[in-house]
């Protein structure tokens, strides 16, 4: 057997794990993230990649390393992660990579942002593969964003990527950032979903959380939109046709500013509606451009929920 | 002598020359911007690129070659331009660097696009020297863009920069381009004339065109502008209160993406406002960055109106 490795989606839900060789994917896990700290995260990170190699069929000591994209600030040298609260329970720096390495025998763990690492995945293994120049525009909890150029990840000075954060209405909805009228208080799934919640307080009436319940969920996940979507329920529909066209806003941005050849858009949210989505952001993005007849490609991901998991796999690589 | 070069400006309303040798401006020259087509385009920029070599006390046999910079739709392997109206009378392609060749004994001439061009001015020669990582916004009568990055201007498919069509306002004010709500409809300064005199039409009192006909002008040039500011005119305030936030707007999006070292902002009103509105712009553009504590550095041009005619020079170095 060739060269294997191990990539990791650490979120805010769950653990994504797969094992790679050859840049296949030849085992998987996935587990819930616990909600009691960081030594429970590192231990059932851990446990999903013995499951993975379990699932793969690969012995722990045939593993080169392990890749794991986090969220929150990264800083690679170390393997170091800060600023995660919804991962960790607090904003403090967590030893992430050294405690992953201790609790695996000491396999090399490297540990990098989970956007840029889905947006890699793409890139290299996924829907990005022909294309040297791209945005990677993921639509989950939140949304983040990724850009390639001339087949490099840009990271600036540590901070590329936040098309999230992109005004795409002045004084317009209130974002998690505390500004207001970001791309993502009118994309980002946890938006969404308070934003359903404040109209229907003030009378309007939404099937959402009623979906929500009747599935067993105690927030308002991807399906449970999709759902809600499908039900024709007015205040969902609503809310979706802003998200397309914030989408169709941002985008349109950053092509007038970079002229790239192809833009994903990935993430639960978007993965979950999908190819319809897409298409829909595409129309909302090709009305904003300067040049409408030289779109870029607009796809959705090849990887789906494995994207930030593989593209660990491939960040081992550099 | 050391090497010599010519650099010329192509604009709507003049044509600026530049000799530079060893990267220092040793003649210039100014014309007006002929508007009878093509050919009397080509004769007033040959004569002040002879003009600005007189001016130095260069001889044309010296001349190793003149870059040239010019607005619309740049072909730079045969330097050929088309979709340039203001200058030429139709968008029709113009053999533009062939024929100034023609012009000047045969030397070499190179042709790109005029915003670019300025661009590379700035970050070789002016404020980016620095800087390997910018932006360079150039607020005139349009508002054009160009991006460094990693040391190189970015092309992308041809049409990178266009910072000036970044939505700022869904539904916003109509733009050059039809599109509703772009930057340049708030910020460049034809807009704002045809903005004012709307107003007024409407019954809005404003002195902006009393002071225009005073300088014996037939338009609201940057000084005009200037002017009518230096006398609180109500609503050339308001309007240049507009432009503030909006390019406050489009920089924070493009910094928030991109993570940039440095923003150049010039072009022929922003130089006129100097550098208090240079300021204004970055109180602007902060508080809408996700990192507000991490700005990039904001500066105006260093090279000023001449910004395009040195970029021009520069431009044959590569």
């Amino acid at each position: 057997m060739n060269e294997v490795a191990a990539g990791v989606d650490l979120g805010g839900t769950k653990i994504q794990a797969v094992v790679v060789s050859d840049g296949k994917v030849v085992g998987r896990a996935r587990r819930a993230t616990p909600r009691t700290g960081p030594d429970a995260v590192v231990e059932q990170l851990a446990a999903s990649v013995r499951e993975a190699l379990d699932d793969g069929g690969v012995c722990l000591s045939e593993l080169a390393a392990v890749g794991v994209g986090s969220p929150g600030s990264v800083t690679r040298e170390t393997g170091s992660v800060s600023k995660a609260p919804n991962v960790f329970g607090s904003p403090d720096e967590v030893p992430l990579g050294p405690a992953i390495s201790a609790a695996l025998e000491g396999v090399a763990v490297a540990v990098d942002n989970d956007v840029r690492v889905a947006v890699m995945g793409e890139f290299r293994r996924g829907a990005g593969r022909p294309y040297r120049d791209l945005l990677g525009v993921f639509v989950g909890s939140g949304v983040g964003g990724g850009l390639v150029m001339h087949g490099e990840l840009r990271h600036g000075r540590g901070n590329a990527g936040e098309i999230g954060h992109t005004t795409v209405k002045p004084d317009g909805r209130r974002c998690s950032c505390q500004r207001d009228g970001c791309l993502e208080a009118y994309a980002g799934r946890m938006s969404i979903e308070s934003t359903a919640r404040s109209r229907q307080n003030k009378g309007h009436k939404t099937k959402l959380f009623d979906i929500m319940e009747r599935k067993g969920r105690d927030r308002v996940t991807s399906s449970v939109i999709a759902d809600a979507l499908d039900q024709g329920d007015r205040i969902t529909t609503e809310l979706i046709d802003e998200a397309v066209e914030a989408l169709g806003i941002a985008l349109a941005n950053a092509q007038n500013l970079l002229d790239l050849q192809a833009i994903i858009v990935g993430g639960g949210l978007a993965d979950r509606l999908g190819e319809p989505f897409v298409r829909r952001v595409e129309v909302a993005m090709v009305k904003n451009l300067r040049l409408p007849d030289q779109p870029p490609a607009v796809l959705p991901t090849e990887l789906g929920d494995l994207s930030g998991a593989v593209g660990a796999t491939v960040m081992l690589e550099y």
